[in-house]
């Protein structure tokens, strides 16, 4: 493989100094890039973009080639696991995700077994490979999934949900049946991160985008444990080099201590917690990775540069902050703002890193 | 005016002693009672139901009926200060509210006026006498309304929002226009609750939905700010008692101490926080409320009352708890299971207010 040109994203993950803070921005490549559309109607449909690796490969590098971003991300969605185990995912346009076959009964979960990934989900690991090649060692490519808790949540639901009713209801009504679809569904997430280790990825991500819907109990063994079994479970070294993972829980704010627990070797902020306190609370033992809001990148030039510069100040000068928005990118954001952020972020951020 | 009989919610919201923990419930009133459905369905529909004080008052009383609940809430919508002010409020089945005039320019808040509740919401007040003198002293009464930030997410929205990509992007790009807009809202609901205190409400509760999408510095401008300057102009005594006031954000779990700053006499908690830990945090300054999962209420009888257990243990014996669920009572929930929940609270917090 090309030697890695640019490891600053690495190197922060494992907390090691840097020249400037690394950035990514969740959902780079997306909707807000009119030549992400482009392609996107190219394909044809969402899904269809995702199991294309030429065409996954073309919108992941998109981003990069407008902006000295320090990380790529595979294009694609959180919910192939669930879509390969048969439960019929579709995108209804501008309604959100679908599935023709929800969990709705302890036959409907006994029917599950865990996956395996080059078999089952050949398009994943494929696109990864594609997409390494095409970096050429220009930056780390990120492999990712969504969490067992999150996962379980659409597969219960059958699509978005405001109140979870479903998928909580069935936490408190039959605790026994969620951890037997939730095992099966984090063993599945850990043969999928480890295929796409074995394709190429060089960090991993987590996205637990609902467990902050969970109380803290709840959290901690429905969403949290089962981060913490794929963690175990990952290949955590690759061309010689660690692959480390990050963990994102959307609203997780108040258990940090907890998801740094883990072994794991980041944590993903969203924008309600200051980064300073995180810091504080945190200490070393992880990385962070966030966490501007998403919504100051509708504002001007200069309060852009002012709040990346309060994100900066916040985590200060220690190493282990990737810098990154809160949660994904909204599509209507003028990618000239993002342009202002990347600038902002690699310009403020180097008298942090003086004398590192 | 009557005596009050039963004055658990008022005592425990001033801090003192009780013979058991006084409970209500959000959304007590509301579409899982059958009862509700069948005089909505006479309405027409919602907002009439709001509009007309009769039948406000009838399902105001319907949960009162069922379950020896401690305090009754004013059936009304959050919503009505913006639909007087002339943004021309809708419900579509099954979709939430729409405003057919959301405010979009600089011209449209400069057009808003401080609303004169006796006037302009006339049925809010009417209600509020209908139902005091129905309740002939049985419960308090509660009043209520939205915080001036959320009333501007969906001003400026024009309905709900995901990422509230307007409202908040409105707050990065241009604060001056956002501070005066929130002046005129939170001027009004001043206005609004005094108007419900006059007419008979004895405590007063300000929804904050959507305060938790704000991060840490904007919540503390462009939300709590507001809240504080009602709290300041609200007449806080009535009949010779004081008329209590909870603050509630929902995701607002990391700001409890600063909620509590206020002057407000309790603070609403949502389930994410454990109430353990938010009782340490706040201290004796104000009674807390809260904070069962809604969606406990899916489960078995004893598992119902095994997490009611655990919220009692977690704030412990000392005066201040008003139980609650974390948030509103969602619709297909099954009223036994509500008689499961009320029973226990009162059954199982006795215990703590032994020699009280």
């Amino acid at each position: 493989m090309t030697p890695l040109r640019n490891d600053r994203f690495l190197r922060a993950l494992a907390r090691q100094p840097v020249d400037r803070t690394p950035i990514w921005i969740m959902r780079q490549a997306g909707r807000y890039l009119p030549e992400y559309r482009a392609t996107r109607a190219r394909a044809g449909n969402f899904m269809a973009l995702c199991q294309n690796p030429e065409l996954a490969c073309e919108v992941t590098l998109q981003p990069l080639d407008r902006f000295a971003l320090d990380a790529a991300i595979l294009f694609s969605d959180i919910l192939t696991i669930p879509d390969a185990m048969g439960l019929g995912l579709s995108f209804a346009e501008g309604e959100g995700p679908r599935f023709a076959h929800p969990i709705r009964s302890k036959a409907d979960i006994d029917r599950l077994g865990v996956l395996d990934p080059e078999a089952e989900l050949h398009y994943v690991p494929a696109a990864v490979r594609t997409i390494r090649e095409a970096l050429d060692g220009r930056v780390p490519l990120i492999g990712f999934s969504g969490s067992p808790w999150t996962l379980v949540t659409y597969m219960v639901e059958g699509g978005t949900s405001k109140s979870f009713s479903r998928a909580k209801g069935l936490l408190y009504s039959d605790p026994d049946a969620a951890h037997r679809l939730l095992t099966v569904v984090a063993d599945s997430v850990t043969a999928y991160l480890n295929a796409q280790v074995a394709a190429g990825a060089q960090a991993l991500m987590i996205f637990d985008t609902w467990g902050g819907v969970l109380n803290p109990a709840l959290y901690r063994e429905f969403s949290l444990a089962y981060m913490q079994r794929i963690v175990e479970g990952l290949v955590r070294e690759a061309d010689g080099r660690a692959v480390p993972i990050v963990l994102f829980t959307k609203g997780g704010g108040t258990w940090l201590e907890d998801m740094a627990a883990t072994g794991c070797d980041g944590v993903g902020l969203d924008w309600t917690t200051d980064i300073s306190t995180a810091r504080q609370r945190v200490g070393d033992r992880v990385a962070l990775q966030g966490n501007l809001d998403p919504c100051t990148l509708y504002a001007p030039a200069e309060r852009i540069r002012d709040e990346v510069a309060k994100v900066l100040a916040g985590f200060g000068s220690r190493p282990g902050h990737v810098f990154n928005l809160g949660h994904g990118i909204h599509p209507d954001i003028d990618p000239a703002h993002v342009q202002v952020l990347v600038d902002a972020v690699h310009e403020l951020s180097t008298p942090y890193h003086t004398g590192s």
